[in-house]
This record gives C-alpha cells, sequence and structure tokens, in this order.
C-alpha cells in the first residue's frame, strides 16, 4: 500500500519540517532522532520507557493538583491515562529511538512526551500531532527537562530490575541451601590451588555458595537506597527553572505514591544533576554478584568435569546434546551461558565506568550508554541466576561413590587423622602410603594404629564438619 | 488460531522427544536451545549466519566434490541452494538461538544445520523433519564439527565487518582530508593540555584527524590476515576425526572459492582449535580504532563548545533541538552519540579479553560471546564512522573571525616571533601584553618592534606550517 | 666484604636445603619465594606487612591465653613484641618476597613467620635459624594457616587504608566547600554538554563536587563493615582444622582488641574462605571515587583553560614551569596527576575483577594480585586527594571578571529572565541578540524591556540560585 | 649530618626560588615535580630513562653537527659523555620524578636535562648548577620539547621491552616445542568444556602451545614497526618551532645511528605530537600475549591437579612447600604468579586506552600512565614468561600411567575406534561400556570385534595424530 500525503502530518521544529506518518505516535523530535542514531540497532530499554511513563505520571499528576489544567479535566484524564499506559508497557513499541543516542536522553524524553501526547489526543479523540491541543513540551513536559526526568526514569528502572535481580538471587541461594542439606552426608576431598588439601563435604560446597549468593542479596537491596534519590524538579541543571515551587516540594511525593518506592528529593538538585558516580558503584555492586556467579560456574564445571577422565564429584542434568561425533556427550551448557554472561557484565561495568567519568560540568551526556549498560547488565544477572537454578543447580546430583572412594584412597584423607595423630604421626603414614602406594586406610588399619570404626569416625560428615578441636 | 497435533512434528535427540511446529525450519536442537538459554534476549548476530551459510555452502561442495551424493543431484543441489540463501542472508530470520549460548556455539552450528536441512527438504517438495532423506547431522554437517565451523564462520564474519569498517573509516578519513584544504587557512591558537600554546592552523587539525583515522584504517586493513587462517576440516579438537583426507585437504580451496577471501588451512589444526588469541588481537585493533573516534569526537565537542563561552571555533551542524527550556541549544549529539559507541567498545574488549583467555584444554567454551562482542563491536564502530561523517563532519563550519580575532589578541600570537625576536623578546612582550592588558600585536606595531605587514606574515598560514626554522 | 661460611646458616625445607645469611630474619621459605617469584620487582604493600603483624600479635595472645607457652614467659614476651614491632612497620623491609606472588599468599605468610621467629630470637639473645627454640611454624604460626590470616590481615590493612582514603576525601570535600562559600557570589554561565545552558554560581559548582566527594566518603565508610568479617582461626579451606575450638572462639576478639576495630567471625567459615566478592565490592567502592575524582579534575582542567583563549573561569595556583618554549605557559599539572591515578584505579580494579572471579573451589590462589591493585589503589587516591586540595583545589581563584562579562554578553543569560519574560518573550530577545549581535542586556535595555536595576536582580547570585519560581 | 647552607644551591623558575642541596644532579624543576607529585611513589620506569639517554645523546649529536658548540669541543664531548651514561643505565638513580606526574612527561624531561647538564658540569668540573656553563634548557633541551622528546623516548623504551619480551617469548616458546617432542608418544583423554572428547596426545598439547606463543612472538616482533615512527624535531605541537631544518631533517638520522633501530621520522608531525593510538594497539598485542599465557597457565594448573583426586597428567617440578597443615602439598604457584601477571596487564591495557583516547586538541597530557603500564606490563610479561619457561615448564613430568591408564578405561576411546567401527557401532560399544562398568577395549577384545593389536594401533600415538581418514 502506498501512502498518500494525507497519510502524513508536517512537524515542526529549531530546524525545519518533517513528515510524519499520521498514523505514529511519535513526532518529529523523534525521527530527526531515528536517522541521527543509526548505531546500536536497538531501542532504548522497555524497563526504562516504563520507568518514564511512571515518572511522567507523577509530574502529571502533580501539575493537576496545581491547577494547571483545571478547565480541562478530560485532558488531564488522557495524559495520566498515557502516562499510565506506558507505565504498563502498552506504549513501549512506540519509543523507537536508539540505545545508543547522543544528548543525554533527550531523544528519549522527547520521544515518551510525543507518543504521551499523541496517545492523549487519540483518548480525546483528536488526531495525532494537534499539539495545539495537548503539546509534547508545554503538556506533557510542562516543569520538566530531560535533566531530571532522564536520571529519574533511569533510577526508578534500575531500582526495579534491581529488585527482580534480588529475587533471582534469593531463589538460587535457596536452592543451593536445598543441596546443603542433600548432600550434607557425602564427604568428600577439599581442594586448594586445584591440590588434593583436606575433607570437606559437598553439602558444605553448596552451603558455601548459597552464603555467596546470599551476601549478594544483601548487597544489591542496600543499594537500592542509592538510588532512591532523585532531582525530579530540578529541570535545567538543577536549577528549577521554569517550575513553579510547589511543583518541585510535590512531584516526589507523588513518585513515591506512584511507585510505591521511598524516593527522596535530592537536597543539592544541581549536584543530583550532574553526577553519575552512583551508578558506578551500583554497577561495582552487580560486578560483585557477577563474580560470585563466575566462580560458582567455574565450580560445577570443574566438578562435573569427566564423566570419567575428570573430577566428576557431581553430575549436571543433560540440557542438550553436546556433540555430533562424541557420542553421548554432554556439556555444561547452562554454566557457560552464565559464565559468559558475568564476563559481559564485567565489559559493561568497565564501559559505564568510562561514561560515568567523563560527564563534564553541568551535565553527563553519556547517561544513555550508562541506561544501556545497566540495565542490560541487570536483565542478564537475574535471567542467568534463574536458568542457572532451574536449567541446572536443581537437578544436580551427587557422584557419592567417586567422592567415597576417593576419600578412602587418597592421602589427603590422612589429615583427618591429625587430631589423633598429630602432624608427624600423619606425615609419616602419607610417605608410606606413597611409597607403597596403598592406602592411608590400608596402613592405619594393617598397622593397627586405628580400628576401622575409628577410621570411619574420623571420616565421618560430623567429624569433617566439626570447627576445630576441643 | 489454535494448532492441532498434525501442526507439529515429533523430533528425537539424546534426551528424548520435542514436538516441533511443522512450519518451522529449525528442529529439536534449536528448541532444545531456545529453551535452555533465555539470556540475551537477541539472536545470534545476523553476519555470522551468513558466514555459516558461506562455510556450509563449501563443505556441501566439497562433499559432493567427493561424490558424496553422487547418486542424488538433486539433494545436492538443494543443500547448495540452502546454503546459498542462508549466505545472502534470506534464511537469517530462521537462527533463533540466543546471542549468549553455552556449548562452544554448539547451538549454533545445530541451529544452521536443522534450518538448512529442513530448507533443501522443502527445495526438494518433502516435508520438514524427514531428515531421512536430508539430514541436519549426515548431510549438511557431514564432517565436519561445531569444532571447526563455528571459529570459521567467526573469522569469516569478522573478516567482511571488517572490510566494511575500513570502508567507513575511510570516507571518514577523506572528510577529514576536505576539511583540511577547506580549513588551511584559518590561522588559530594550538592547546596542549587545554593551555593556550603555539599557532596551528585548523586545517592542519582536521588533517592530523585524517591521518589518525587512516593509521587506523591500515591497521584494521592488515589484521585480517590474522583471521584468514581457519582450521576447516579439522573437526573434533582439530584431529580431523571421521572427515577423509580429501575434504580436509579441500574444503578450505572450497572456502577460498566461494568468498574471495584467501583463507589458508592452519598448520596446527589442533592449536587452531584451541586457542582464541587472534580475537584478542583483532578486538584490540578495534579498540585502537575507538580511542582515535573518542578522541577526535572529544576534540570536536571542545571546539565546538560555546556558541558564546565555550571556545567556538567551529560549528556542528544542528541535528535536532537541544533543551525545551534554553531557546535554540544546539548540542554536539553526533559525537556524542559516537563517544559512547567507542566506549561500549572498550567493555567489549574487556568482556572479550576475558572469554578468550578463559579456554581450557581442546577449545574455548565462551567462543559465543567472542562472536557477540566482536562482531557488534564492529558494527558499531562502522556506523559510528558512518554517522560521524555524513552527519557531523561534512558540515562543519569553521568560525573563523573567531579564530582571527583570538590569534590577534592572545599572547600565544607571541611565539610565533620567536624565530625573529627570540626567547628573551616574546618574554618581553608576552609581559608587557599581561601587564598593560594590550594585545601582542599592538605592542609590536606601536613599538615599532615589527611592520604590520611583517606581523601578519609571520602569522600567516604558510609561517605557522612551516616546519622548523631555516 | 666476602661472606664466609659461618655468615650462613643451612635451613631446610620440603625440597631441600639452602643457605641463608646469617644476618637475615627471614629464613628459607622466602629465600624460595624470592627465587621463585622475580616478577614486579616489589615487595608485598607495607601495610599488608604491617597489618600481618597485628593478624599474628593477636594468635599469640590468643595462644598465650590457652597457656600454649605457659612455661616460657620470655619466649612468649619475645614473639609478641616481635609482632608489634611488625604491627608498627619496624619490621617490614624484611618481608622481601614479590608483590606477585602465586601460592595465595603462602610466601608471604612464611615470610612474616620466619623474621618474627628469628626477631623474637634475637630479643631472647638467640641466634637467627634456631627454630627448635622459636619455630616459625609450630610458634609464629601455631593454629593458623596462610588460608585464614591472608585474608584477614589483607581486611585489615584496607579498612586501614580505607580510614585514610575517608580523611583524605573528607578534606577535600571541606576545601570545596569553602570554595562553595568563596565563590557563592560569582554568577556564570553554566554548560550542559558544554554547550551554554543557563546560569549558576561558581560556587554552586564548587558546592556540587563538595557534595559529590561527600557521598564518597560515605560509601567509604560504609563499606569497612564488610571488611570485619574475617575467617581467622578457620585454618584449612575454613574448617579450624588443628585449631583448638577456644582458640577459634577466642582470637577474633583478641585482633578486635589489638586493632580497635570492630571485627566478627565469619559464620560461615569455609564460604568466607573461598570467596573473594568482597573485594570486588570494595573496590566498586573505590572506583565510584575515582570516577569522581577524575569528574571534577576534567572540570578543573576545563574551567582554568585559557588562559586567554579557552575557558579561563577560574585559575589553578601555578606550580611549575609548563614550557621551555612558550613563555609563561602554566598547566594543570595537579589534575592531570590525579586523573592518571584516576584511570589507573580503573584498570586495578578490572585486574582485581578477574583474580577475584578465578577462585577455585575452596579457595582464590590470586590473592595477591587482590592485595596489590587494592592497596596500591587506596593509596593512590588518598594521595591524589591529599595532592589535589593541598596543591590546586586550595588555591583556585575564580576569573570574576570573565564571569562576569560572560553573564551580560551571552544570550544565555536571557534564561534568566524566564520566569518574566516567559518562553516566548525570552525568544525573541535571543533571536535579536544573535541576529544584531547586541548582548541581551543591552536589548532588555534599550527596548524598557527591564530596567537596569530588575536585570541585575534577575541575574543576582540569589536569583540564580533561587529553587523554582514561586 | 646537618647540612649548612654552603651545602645548597639556589636555582630558580618561574615560580621563583628554591634551594638544591649541592651534591644532587637534578634541579628546581624536578625538586617541584617531587613536591607536586607523591603519588605512586616509585620514580618513571628506568628502561624510559636509558631511553631519554639515548634520545639527548642523538639530539646532542646532531646540535654538534650543527656547530651549536663548534667554539667548546669538551663542553659538547661532556654533554655526549653525560647522554651516554644515561643510556648506559648509570644515571637513573638520578631520574626521582615520580612514575604519575601530571604534565605529559615535562617533568620526566625536565629531570632528565637538569641531570644531564649537572654530570656535563661535573666531568668539566665545573660545579652543579653552573647552568651559565650548561644549561639544561638551552644545551641539553636546545631544538627540542617534551612534546617529542617524551614520546621518542618512550617509544625506543617500549621497542627495547617488545625485543627482551619477544626473546623471552621465543625460549618459552622453545621449551613448549621440547616438551613436545618428549611427550609425542604420551596418548591421552582430550577434553572440550572439561568434558572427555577423543584422544590426543600430551604432545600435541605441548606443541599448541608453542605454537600459539609462537603467533605471540610474530606479533610482537611486526607491532615494532609501529612503534618506529617518530616525531622527534616537531618540537612544541610537531611546528618544530625554533629548531632549525637541518636539526629536524638530521636528528631521527642520528637516533637510528645510535640505537640501531630504524626510527623514521612521522611524515605529519603534528598529528604523530597529538596522537596516542599507536600505544593502544601495541598494549592490545601485549594483551594478546598475556591471554594466551593466562589460558596456557589455566592448562597447567589443571592437568597437573592432583595429585590424587584430579586430572594429574602432568606434574610440575616442587618450587616451593605449599602447606603448613597437609603434609607434602606442592602448588602450582608458579603458573599463579604468571596468571595474576597477565591479569594485571589486562587491567593495565584498560588504564592505558582511557588515558590514550583522553588527549585533547594537541597534545595527550596522560602520557606518563601510559608510559607506565605499557613498560611495566612488558617487564611482567617478559619476566613471567621467564619465570615459567624455567621454574616450569622445563621441569615438567609426564605421568604416563595414568594417562595410559585412562585411555584403556575411558569410553572416550572409544571414538578412536571411528574409523573402524562407524558411528552407529561406536555407540553401541560405549552404551554397553556404560551399562556394564566395562572398559570399552575388555568389550571389543571379549567379543572378537577387535584384536588387541589392532586396538592398541587405534590408539597408538600414530593413529591417534593421523589427520582425518584415508
Amino acid at each position: 500500500m502506498r501512502m498518500t500525503d494525507s497519510d502524513f502530518r508536517i512537524e515542526r521544529d529549531l530546524i525545519g519540517e518533517l513528515p510524519v506518518p499520521m498514523a505514529e505516535l511519535h513526532g518529529i523530535h523523534t525521527a530527526r532522532a531515528m536517522e541521527n542514531f543509526p548505531l546500536a540497532g536497538r531501542p532504548v530499554h522497555p524497563a526504562l520507557v516504563r520507568a518514564f511513563g511512571e515518572v511522567k505520571l507523577a509530574c502529571a499528576r502533580t501539575n493537576r493538583s496545581l491547577g494547571v489544567w483545571k478547565d480541562e479535566p478530560r485532558k488531564a484524564d488522557a495524559i495520566e491515562t498515557a502516562c499510565a499506559e506506558m507505565a504498563e508497557g502498552r506504549l513501549t513499541g512506540h519509543v523507537v529511538v536508539d540505545l545508543l543516542q547522543g544528548g543525554a536522553g533527550t531523544s528519549t524524553n522527547m520521544n515518551v512526551n510525543e507518543v504521551l501526547a499523541n496517545r492523549a489526543l487519540g483518548l480525546l479523540g483528536e488526531p495525532h500531532g494537534r499539539y495545539d491541543r495537548v503539546s509534547p513540551l508545554d503538556d506533557i513536559n510542562l516543569h520538566q527537562s530531560t535533566n531530571d526526568t532522564y536520571p529519574t526514569a533511569l533510577k526508578l528502572a534500575a531500582i526495579r530490575a534491581l529488585r527482580d535481580l534480588e529475587a533471582r538471587v534469593l531463589e538460587l541461594q535457596e536452592e543451593f541451601q536445598s543441596l546443603e542439606k542433600r548432600f550434607a552426608h557425602v564427604v568428600k576431598v577439599g581442594r586448594t590451588q586445584l591440590q588434593d588439601a583436606v575433607l570437606t563435604t559437598l553439602g558444605r560446597e553448596m552451603g558455601a555458595y548459597a552464603e555467596a549468593f546470599g551476601r549478594d542479596r544483601w548487597r544489591i537491596y542496600k543499594c537500592e537506597e542509592r538510588l532512591r534519590v532523585v532531582n525530579l524538579g530540578g529541570t535545567a541543571i538543577g536549577t528549577g527553572l521554569g517550575a513553579p515551587r510547589d511543583f518541585i516540594f510535590r512531584v516526589t511525593d507523588a513518585l513515591r505514591a506512584n511507585t510505591g518506592i521511598g524516593f527522596a528529593r535530592a537536597e543539592n538538585l544541581v549536584e543530583a544533576t550532574q553526577n553519575a558516580d552512583v551508578f558506578v558503584e551500583v554497577s561495582g555492586i552487580m560486578k560483585a554478584c557477577a563474580a560470585t556467579l563466575l566462580k560458582v560456574c567455574g565450580d560445577l564445571r570443574l566438578m562435573s568435569s569427566g564423566p570419567e577422565t575428570g573430577l566428576a564429584e557431581i553430575a549436571l542434568p543433560a540440557r542438550q546434546s553436546g556433540s555430533s561425533i562424541m557420542p553421548g556427550k554432554v556439556n555444561p551448557v547452562i554454566p557457560e551461558a552464565a559464565s559468559q554472561a558475568s564476563m559481559l557484565v564485567f565489559g559493561y561495568d568497565a564501559a559505564l565506568t568510562i561514561a560515568c567519568a567523563s560527564g563534564s560540568l553541568e551535565l553527563n551526556p553519556f547517561l544513555p550508554l550508562v541506561a544501556a549498560t545497566l540495565l542490560d547488565g541487570a536483565d542478564l544477572l537475574a535471567r542467568s541466576c534463574d536458568m542457572l537454578r532451574r536449567l541446572c543447580v536443581a537437578g544436580i546430583e551427587a557422584n557419592e561413590e567417586q567422592c567415597r572412594s576417593r576419600v578412602r584412597n587418597s592421602t589427603a584423607a590422612a589429615t583427618a587423622l591429625l587430631p589423633v595423630l598429630g602432624y608427624e604421626g600423619v606425615c609419616g603414614v602419607v610417605e608410606r602410603a606413597r611409597r607403597e602406594r596403598r592406602s592411608v586406610r590400608e596402613i592405619v588399619l594393617d598397622e593397627n594404629i586405628l580400628t576401622a570404626e575409628r577410621f570411619e569416625e574420623l571420616i565421618s560428615p560430623e567429624a569433617v564438619c566439626r570447627l576445630g578441636t576441643s
């Protein structure tokens, strides 16, 4: 179908005019941005769009309470409805500007403003583009600036993403806790620097993973407070220029009411507008979580290595065929995938840090990259935790026989005899075991150094997990 | 529309059975992978899919030449056609596995195999899933492994991406060369460490950017040779297991013929299969280009700062409205966008490096992350160069008046008098100029130290660009 | 002077024998490590050595309280004295093993053990090497392992380093606060994306820096709590193997008493021994501080650019001559140096993260790199803050005339008229100012739009800093 | 000993006066810098100082050839001697300015100038500080600037460092080649993704490491050409200001003659002065080498894991005692140390990249950080290669029995039967082996599928290394 002239509306900005397809919710500023930024080939993160909906709703409600549209309740209703729809994700597809845009987020804000204005117009039965009725700037963006709405929306989106991440980390922690119990009785050889060390249990190892993820969870929870301080109301560079003082004082309350999140207005709006170190901190917290994930995935890959010539202490659930040449080969694909997500989060953190440190004077122009890496990184981690839990950890089986036989046949077991034989005694046994290629167990039993019962007791899960000597 | 049972076919693998929609070109291995890797939410890079098409075509042709399908020319035709279609990008939408997959790329290879088999079946008038007629493994993947096809396809995709990048860098270089000529006569104050230094010309600055991009171009061109060494034919871990020696010796020739790129078989296939340092090198080269881009964008932002209270030596073309509060504000959005792309390339390089260094023994399981960051990074750079050239550099205007007035009024101009006045003489003039708040020009003219003509000659473009003193 | 045989003592370990110069406090394990790790060419960080002294002292006191040396009070005294000397930094020169050592810190711990044993022997009047009297292992390292003492000492050293950093950041914050007051009256043009935006004051900018450093300070303060959880008493892999339960339960109290820092024993010693994500978190916090520092230094360099053809709104104190060719050139060398320190901290964070994520199973073998980057990074930041404050910030002067003249002559000032003229009115004035190349002030005065008094009032510091409109 | 007034000389610069101890070779500019940059606590890299000596010597000889000191041959001799001494490393201890200095290297250049001037004065029998006789600026720095000497010296130092690195990489490559031969007969199970794959030999694995290091060597060799293009003669921002044209045209020849390295003058001196992307490229090459090193060290740690419950296919030489609790524990400390060096090189690369991308306009002020990370990184890699070769690789022993027994008892061996039994046949054998817990060998022999001789032949080194099937 060819479009005719009447399928287009003409919009204007400082640069000139541009035809926009009548059906589109976005306008000329969006059209310019689409032409200007053919970079990532992907639009801004959906979570950021939804968060913008919530921020714009708070602004609209505040403006309404100040009597802005007091003679036009239908218009105010329509604007609020449009904002609410965006907050629910129903207008996400209309925010089409590229992820990597210049301009400190202006294009995202303008795309949002245009979509909301045109959606409100639609709700009012007006054609798109009738900005004299509902204006992207004078209504939707009223008493606002990209300088304050963009960082606020980004913080809101980040809080929601972190809450989701926290929930996924918790589930993973709980899954490992359940393995801690299931494998509490499986004594095995512990390793430091990949070399046989002292005895431990598989349950303890799983418990350590649970504990580490618990710490990540706590950190993620705590860093939310950093994101709750927003500069909404600051308009241009935090001056509040153009906004009534009442708006500035009330809008954060409206956002708090809207979202149920304890936002607070930054005491120093100028400062809050120009600095982005908060995101470096939050990204650093996410990176710590990625480091835990990478470490744990490395351990799972190692412990499941084999099946015959590796450590083979656990078996991961088979998720897909591993090779077309090697019959029955199954690979640890889930931890491998999660590992790559972690590595990418490291890379995102590096990019985000440079972006945050490269702000100049009253503003950081690189917030779109900060948003992209922070929100994508949080998603990657949340999905990795969920994927790892559902498709791998929940199905881990212990190879008890392998663990047991190694404990019985390795000299590492000898360290369990330390409390009874002392260092010299243990050394003697170990040396003989190596020289004679016999197991520690054989020697201590044959020589009547210990009874079989005593030996078994010393390598029992209880003994192995007992802290120190009494 | 509800799907009925007949809309599905049942496929089998080592894990069990799964229904696949009849219409889909992909099969069970792809379905497993889609379930296993809900991570990035984006499929593998289209360029990798196209490159896989070319690699599979080379393999198919080699197999055919060895007589594999000698009694089934129509089948061989169908397979080759399917491969060719994929090489042209016409099957890209069917390769749907996630960007960040575990398994060293197995899922991508299997997705490709399944799509090609089913597409060939379609061409033969057979229903999808009739793998006894055309098999993803025994036909499409014949004499191959993920171990060799994946790195080979990645290298091919990277070469094509780098060639595109090189072309874009060249265009940008040429654009700056044209500015070098256009602004050759604009004398201005040069700055080191942001402090006024000696005189230079705007043309020279543009020429320096051209030169730097020229070096990037050369580097990008040179690193292609590193990517031309492939391990195709190596199958499992580079052993060539399962492949006839003739296949191994011919397949790289076929790929060379196919693609017109001078591929060579790695002498040590085992080594070429396990190591990924080549990608670290290539990514490092791309990162050098990103560093140039970030530096030049920073300069453009600085030199266009103002319009009134900044350096304001050049004006970038206005691309979009900059503010809803500040009338007429225009921001350097294009260099800002390109800067963010550069920073992201730095981050990608960090992630890629960790992935490449984390291979173990006979294989690197993290190649999917390598592919994602390398190909996306190359795209970002190519698009940035193109965007910067078209939308910014081509429209740069010199603010000649500003440059001239500063040269005349700054003490920095005094350094141009060094060849005539000597260091002590210049110091004297500078000191007086500062003390009396007069311009250097005024002093040397008033004091009859120089004639106006001589002064103008000393600060002429010719004098300023003259190398050293005769 | 040639050494004779009697100048050496022979020491033994599992590998064999080695002569050690009689005068040296270190022994064979140190000698092996010196031979093994000729890498960084620098010894471990002095702060880590001092912290080791404090940890060993806590262990010694706990052992003594358990009656370990109950018949040898002089020996116990000597050991405690040696530990105290190390804690005070008096034995630092004897810990000579390389910064980048393998073995998870074993060489550092053994170097410490040997130095303390020999120092104690010296105090007892015994010759070095009489380990039957005071043993590095059976006395100094009693009930300990590298697995627990090393991370504990590292955390202690990190806490002290962060406290120092916090103090330096506070001083810098206060210096900026004092500039905030000093420059409160200097109205200037604010800039976003390096383009003229709305009016602000120099004082506010300085206040924003103070606020940002205040946030860094808070973060640094808070992250100490993460470091206070230690695994001392855990010995091998957190089992407490070989240590009496009383020792395990008391030794953290002793460390707390020793250091005055609120250390707590990790509930899960096994976990606390194997994971290093805590350091990723702490390094991330430091990186946020480095990002602030880099941003602020960038601003200082920008605002002091000139002196004639740059922004030139402030002057940094001249610290050294800037050029041998350009008379009187002074460069912003102090912010440049601090910027490089920040960049290096970014790099350290990248290295530390990989190290922390690369632990395997029961231990992270790469803690020496973690220690090196964390402690060196903290030093660099602390010294940068101190250097920046003393040698730069404290001497910053405002170029009031420049700021004032720009406010009067730039159209940016027009935004200050928004509350009075409205958006349309301001646009009109700005357009005319640009077209006629006159200042905004001239136009509004000439046209009787505003009186001179009203204009001055609108661009006064009070008006500029007023939040929003009433 | 207290110093009296006569122990000091008074020196002057733009800032004022300062006493300098009479005995010191450095002067006031160095003294200022020492006060200004209390950052890293370490002086600039010794290799940079030596390279500066060579650069200054080339300048001095060129100046002499232009007749600069034509009436003062003794003075010219003294200057050349001083330069030569610095080039030989005999004056390194006198270049004391901090590694992380602001000012683009001015302080290093001035420290060098002062030391050379005073050393020349000493050689002439004059007291230090008699700059009217030999001047740091008017003699030593004559026709030069930090802008050109610093990058030139850095490139020269980098070339020498890379040559050393190349030699160390070559030795390591050769050591692995010798292992390739020594272990050519040791058949073992290859692993992909840590899972048992097809058979290979230990010799091939060692050969793959050799090959990878061979590629690193080639890359390091090739990147020297990038560093050979220098801007010497460019003086301020590449203009050649103040230098006679003859000097500019001859000085690179002198440097080439001096050093025996094929230096070339940059065609565009302005460009060569302002951009630092070359160092990003070189650092990227070094990072690729670090990635190889990290990968290989990871493999060595894995393959030597055990000794009883790990892979245990090789034994690394015992270098030091591994534990005070676990008898006889020996850890892979050498690969661990080299791994940390590699990680630090990754971090250095990140810092260097930011520094290189952060240059502005005519100069990059952050070259001192570039120098520090590049030269330290090259050292770390060279020392790591040397350490790894001497202390680890040269002493690696194969655990042939372990390798052989695994080949005989694992189902992975079955893939070696593929050429004979085909895929289906192999699958059948593997399934039975797993079900009946018997070895593949037992089954094929018991069932008369193969004779023992044929089986042995199929798993022989020759068969395993045969490329493909004939």
